[in-house]
């Protein structure tokens, strides 16, 4: 069975602490996810378009990692995706490459899961926030799943106990969460 | 009165036609608008922060302009929202430079009026996707405006005289969205 790709798009993964600990958790299966870091693979920013198209038609299934800024990704993933998902590859004439390929999401934000709901103080769900995402996956055909969140991550805090054990435990949901999109 | 801060993100201005058409316009009103076209400023992608915050605090409102790709704005955009709207100048402590300002959108689309609708085949609409922008505004307290769309631009198409015309009469409709809006 081919693997699954991870991208990862965090433009500080050195400082960060939920994705970090998300992809020490990812590396425990080799035989199972490909981990892709944009900001490591291209600190210039000049996407290789080729390899990453090679990259992800050599994979079963996608998932974009990143932390939530201003309520979308950071932008090299969003170069990724205007460079990467292109007329005649990902839709159009043969444009067909992430057809019915299961597109995940896994993303952190430092907004509480409470803040971010119907009657919450932002007024909407931060899956809706994430439509772009879903639209885009709908757009070339592929089957997007509902987003694994982590709510309120505050980077610039010092972690106790509690809080290490509350990102430890989101790293094997997140790993579950794969599983279960996956099987 | 100050100006008007025009922010235009188009990876590929040379070819775009609404866009570029738009700017045109933009163009005769000097004393008014101060177009700041942000991959010809940084063709490097390295945004200098500081002018950046200097330019918006030097006029009274702010308009980004920019081609919907995959349902959101351009990468350059995205990443001048993430390193230009810091803590201690877009919000938080001292965090104040952008409140009360008004914040408008100006964006193209290939995709038709009738499509980004709730019946539409999206099931959505455009400024419901541009929700990211207007939630970015409400975090550090600028006053929104509702986005001017150009609906079902055709990027491959050769032009004919009516698309042209169809084009040129957005352009005027641009200009006094903008009067309307910063009246």
């Amino acid at each position: 069975m081919k693997k699954t790709l991870i991208i990862v798009a965090h433009p500080d993964i050195e400082h960060s602490t939920v994705n970090s600990r998300w992809i020490r958790e990812l590396e425990k299966y080799p035989e199972t996810f490909t981990i892709h870091e944009l900001y490591r693979s291209y600190p210039d920013r000049c996407i290789d378009k080729l390899f990453e198209q090679e990259l992800v038609e050599c994979h079963e299934n996608l998932v974009l990692q990143f932390p939530v800024y201003w309520f979308s990704s950071p932008p090299l993933l969003k170069q990724w995706l205007d460079e990467v998902l292109i007329y005649g590859w990902a839709y159009g004439v043969h444009g067909n490459k992430l057809r019915d390929k299961k597109i995940g999401l896994a993303v952190s934000t430092g907004i509480s899961a409470q803040d971010y709901s119907q009657q919450g103080s932002w007024g909407i769900t931060l899956p809706e926030i994430l439509s772009p995402f879903e639209l885009t996956a709908k757009y070339i055909k592929a089957a997007y799943q509902a987003p694994f969140v982590f709510y309120g991550i505050d980077s610039h805090a010092a972690y106790d106990d509690e809080a290490l054990r509350k990102i430890d435990r989101s790293a094997q949901n997140y790993i579950e969460y794969l599983q279960q999109i996956f099987r």
